[in-house]
């Protein structure tokens, strides 16, 4: 740890032993300086840049070479320049878990000679010396390469320095672009490439440092999120749901479209301290409590609340939602209830006050009587760690693989970033969803040291400078290496004055927002889709009648639901692969405030999917702007016209040139979700 | 290099071995993840920032600690909270070389607890079992604090466990904060960092990796350049200059205020392929060559020109230099003419092409042929090596220190990292500047590797919009780390556009530029002084009769001459700490894209030092516009009214409110340096 790492690098008294000519910096993806993975997509191609130059103007070529982290093999693939020293390759990745790759680079001798051989011949100097010094090259590089390659530029030294070969024929021969010897410059390259780690030439070549990237399921890039309490799902008012009664609303969480089911704490709840209806410190008979005051009598981190029916019936409700294509999400609060069996079998687990009482959960001053924090340093940690651990195995034997980590960041990293690694290395598709609503650094480090996803401050950016800015930090800097936004208009802790204000306009176009915005969001029903918007007190974000802390019943079919709307936005996400990423995300100019307007795009084997959204952002008054699109950016012809279909209202456009008029009114819907295409061209555009 | 990092960070199967539960991250400065030192000045204080935080809400205490590389004894500087968990601490910096610092940090418990029984008392909640906490802590940190407080905290410890004393008194005792108690925080914290490093509480604590700064002097930051050919300083023409005529000539260089003299190369000049007049591959008897066509019979690279004088005269010229404050830079052009005596005694130190000629320099199709490159990654290339650190090492023991190396990137980047930290091992103080006009990376690679300044795209960035770009880019971005920007308006390889045609405004301007913009900046004169504008050809950046190629009589008597204001323009620089500096330059907005505004200001024991800079951009119009000063910025109170001396013009005004109406001319004086300060307070007010 003491010893500065610029000293070894430059001892003033010794040379160096080899003569690197060649520097790679800045590599893409890097966390940390190549101290944690980045994270990938198993399927996608996974982009790698880096600066990579000489002294001099010698011709550089470099190569990523990659390797899954069970397998000896390294692969490799050629990068391409993107200019000013950028270069890029993209590696294919094709199962889960790390990924290493590193980058080897070479002043590339031979094309260095073509290049300038080239350009003398342009100018009409002499080249029969350079005809000599290429054949030297030749015959060098041939005699270390390949196999493959040796016999064939051999046979080529001997043609060229035949007798019968005019020096103009052997230039020619060496220096032409379009016949075999296109080919020649190929062999050449590839056969010096191919003996950078041998030491023959060291001079010449470098490799980087070895980063790696972990690559987990597309569910954790793409996905739509739908949080529901299982205790609020039976049909008849005030009974207690069941397992049973979640099954029975499968098909209508599947109809929406939705990829992820998450489900508060299912566990038993504790009776000591136990919070009643609004949160209020005294509780009623028959208030059910939390479930986050996880434990009772009946068990702890491993049973289910015997109300909610037996492990077999979860097993079930797993089985039936995956045979719809939804995954179950449990959450993992890693916290006690006063009453949870580890308060007595473990209470080295707690906080211990001098009088020999347990510590409660607080934030001075505030204090949450019905929970106990657990204590993640005290002297057994190590078998707490393990305890933790074996809870989320639990789990994953029953089927569950996404877990909605419950405020990590009141446990150390340390934990996470080890129960984390631990888990995939055996169960390599779990997929966590960090909830750290606390400062940037911290959500980001949480991010960095291995979840897949993390909610955001989405909720809270309303206006068109605040959600610009955010999208350019999430999309546009280094976190994107790292850090997966998931977008939630609401959630049980949250509803924003914005939803407590703004009608269905506000539903409406969060929604829609959340739902382009981010490849991944969530929101939190039926209290989203019925628009329940009323809040415990004036300034307060929690919900009246919090589903946290008593039973409700919801009336699905009523009339004002948005859960149609909400299925046309999946299933508009569904169909539409340029809202599968965020990279592409790009703000395009709009002369109105209350106006945002932005695409993606991505190309398909069908041609480029584009997606233009257009959002009033005011929830009053209708708004209308001229919209000034990169029509360039977006794959299209600025000089001809292109057809726009509005997704969500089935409406058809053409529009010619960058600027266009858009009014949208809060009284219908809100916002536009187009597919554009080229005029004729769009296969999306009838 | 192939075992991956992360791999050795998330073992899954091994539990971390303590628990750490900061983090250290971001911190600055820092080049390449640490493995190169950044760099400082001797006599600044050197400020080192980071992200600390942990999980969860405690508060966090850090500390950088430094050293110098030849000292063992750690000092320490506690770090503030900048907010949004960043931190800083300014270390001092005492010497020259390099400069190591890691910084330490921990979880301090007794603050932490301080701080929730201040929140508990608020809320008059019981706090009778967190004194006995609190207590408790005392009790524990003093029994392994230092000497210094053990006794002091026993004692307290003692006096609050008697019988006498009451729980209000005790815990009195424990919060208070304007009293010993005070005292008391400060020793818990300080016994607990005392204690870090030692094998107690080793989860609480974590020190990040060890980083390097290397300290210049001061003329390294800031300093005024003066280019002149010696063999041009004849007072008869045609005469050869000489090393005498350069000492008659140090009063007039340093009346005009610059702090070094740089001197293209004094070495004999070789014969073969001399170039003649306009640099034409034709040489006329009498023409003198280049003096870059380093090396003939009389010598190479530690010889002087014969018709310069001697190794003696020389050794007046650095000394009747430095006795008047001015500096001798000498240039590191490291390559030969076909006649330098290394061609004969070490033929293998240059490229040889098959049938055993030496390669000319070129850039095909461009040919230099009167001068040979030198091969550095040849056979023999650890002798050549050594050979060209002689050559520095004799110029060192001849009383120069400061070099301005020739075309660097066409060197390999090892050899100049190793020249350098080989050169500062014993001459601490020498810098470096490189002449590097290429590529952003290689620039940038140059100046990471340890050159001291570079030159820049300056010359060359006209406009408001590349002016604000470019210096946002050396002054606001981690380039600031490393990159210290020197700014030329001209060299005798430039003579921009802007100067062949701007006339006398864009002379004026484009010096005041250079010299409030950079804190180091450089002219080639006598021909900026002077105004020499024509080029060898139109399109062509070359001076028509350029000095590289023959001798040229300078009448420094010229009434034109812009000697005053260069010696104004530089008298200023001296007299304002601000313009020493360039970290704290800012840009305000004007409404005129031909007038730009900027500040630098800066602390200083007699207040704070403001300037403020204004310069019409357009040399054929005057320009008017309203500026709109951002007076809280620069401490000025944006309701009084404050003072501008135009440090330029004598002028004075009175100005109130941050918008104020600003006109130029080029026709006079199309700049405008203002020293700013509030009315009634500035002592160059008046």
């Amino acid at each position: 740890m003491s010893t500065p790492r610029s000293l070894s690098r430059t001892d003033p008294r010794s040379l160096p032993h080899t003569l690197s000519r060649v520097v790679i910096e800045n590599i893409r993806p890097q966390v940390d300086a190549g101290q944690r993975p980045a994270k990938a997509i198993v399927g996608d191609g996974q982009s790698v840049e880096a600066d990579i130059f000489s002294d001099g103007h010698d011709v550089i070529r470099c190569e990523v070479r990659y390797r899954h982290e069970l397998s000896t093999k390294w692969s490799s693939e050629l990068m391409s320049p993107l200019g000013n020293d950028r270069w890029r390759a993209t590696i294919p990745i094709e199962s889960l878990g790390g990924h290493h790759f590193m980058i080897r680079a070479c002043v590339d001798r031979f094309a260095t000679w073509r290049r300038d051989v080239d350009k003398r011949l342009e100018s009409h100097q002499d080249v029969s010396e350079e005809y000599v010094v290429g054949a030297q090259l030749l015959h060098d590089v041939g005699r270390r390469a390949k196999s493959k390659e040796r016999r064939w530029i051999s046979d080529l030294v001997d043609q060229l320095t035949s007798h019968s070969t005019t020096l103009d024929d052997a230039v020619g021969v060496l220096v032409a672009e379009n016949t075999g010897s296109h080919t020649l410059r190929e062999a050449m390259s590839s056969a010096r490439l191919s003996h950078l780690t041998g030491l023959s030439d060291p001079e010449l070549c470098v490799t980087s440092e070895t980063y790696c990237v972990t690559a987990e399921p597309a569910l954790a890039r793409f996905g739509a999120w739908y949080e529901m309490f299982p205790r609020s799902t039976a049909p008849a008012p005030l009974r207690h749901g069941t397992f049973a009664d979640v099954v029975a609303r499968l098909d209508y969480v599947s109809s929406m479209g939705f990829d992820v089911l998450y489900l508060p704490p299912i566990h038993p709840i504790g009776r000591s301290g136990r919070k009643g209806r609004n949160g209020s410190t005294t509780c009623d008979e028959g208030d059910p409590g939390s479930p986050w005051a996880i434990g009772s009598l009946e068990g702890g981190h491993t049973a289910v609340h015997p109300d909610l029916g037996t492990l077999e019936d979860f097993d079930v409700l797993v089985a039936e939602a995956n045979s719809r294509g939804l995954a179950i999400a449990l959450d993992l609060a890693f916290q006690t209830s006063p009453d949870h069996p580890w308060v007595t079998d473990h209470p080295e687990w707690f906080y211990r006050l001098p009088n020999g009482s347990i510590r409660y959960a607080e934030n001075p001053p505030k204090r949450y009587e019905d929970i106990y924090p657990l204590r993640f340093d005290g002297t057994e940690w190590r078998f707490l760690w393990q305890a933790l651990l074996d809870v989320v195995e639990f789990w994953i034997s029953h089927g569950v693989t996404t877990f909605r980590v419950d405020n990590p960041h009141t446990k150390p990293f340390a934990f996470w970033e080890w129960l984390i690694a631990s888990v995939k290395a055996e169960c390599p598709q779990a997929i966590f969803l960090s909830e750290a609503f606390t400062r940037p650094r911290v959500m980001e480090e949480l991010a960095k040291i291995g979840f897949s996803q993390s909610y955001t401050y989405f909720s809270w950016r309303s206006t068109k400078w605040e959600i610009e800015e955010y999208m350019t930090e999430l999309t546009r800097t280094e976190k994107s290496d790292y850090f997966r936004p998931n977008f939630w208009p609401n959630t049980p802790d949250i509803l924003t004055a914005e939803l407590q204000q703004g009608g269905q306009a506000a539903f409406l176009s969060r929604l829609v927002l959340a739902a382009t915005l981010s490849s991944n969001y969530g929101i939190y029903g039926p209290a989203y889709e019925l628009q329940e918007h009323l809040p415990r007190t004036i300034d307060s974000e929690e919900y009246l009648l919090s589903e946290k802390y008593e039973l409700r019943s919801w009336n699905l079919q009523d009339s004002r639901s948005l859960a149609p709307f909400v299925g046309e936005v999946n299933a508009i996400r569904r169909a539409h692969p340029a809202l599968h990423y965020n990279h592409t995300l790009r703000f395009h100019p709009i002369d109105n405030d209350q106006l945002i307007a932005y695409s993606k795009d991505l190309p398909t084997s069908e041609g480029r999917d584009v997606i233009l959204v257009v959002v009033n952002l005011d929830h009053s008054f209708a708004q209308s702007g001229w919209l000034n699109l990169d029509l360039a950016a977006l794959g299209l012809d600025p000089l001809a016209p292109y057809e726009l279909h509005d997704l969500l209202t089935d409406a058809h456009y053409t529009w010619s040139g960058p600027r266009n008029f858009v009014k949208l009114d809060p009284q219908s819907v809100p916002c536009h979700v187009f597919s554009v295409a080229p005029s004729g061209g769009g296969a999306d555009g009838a």
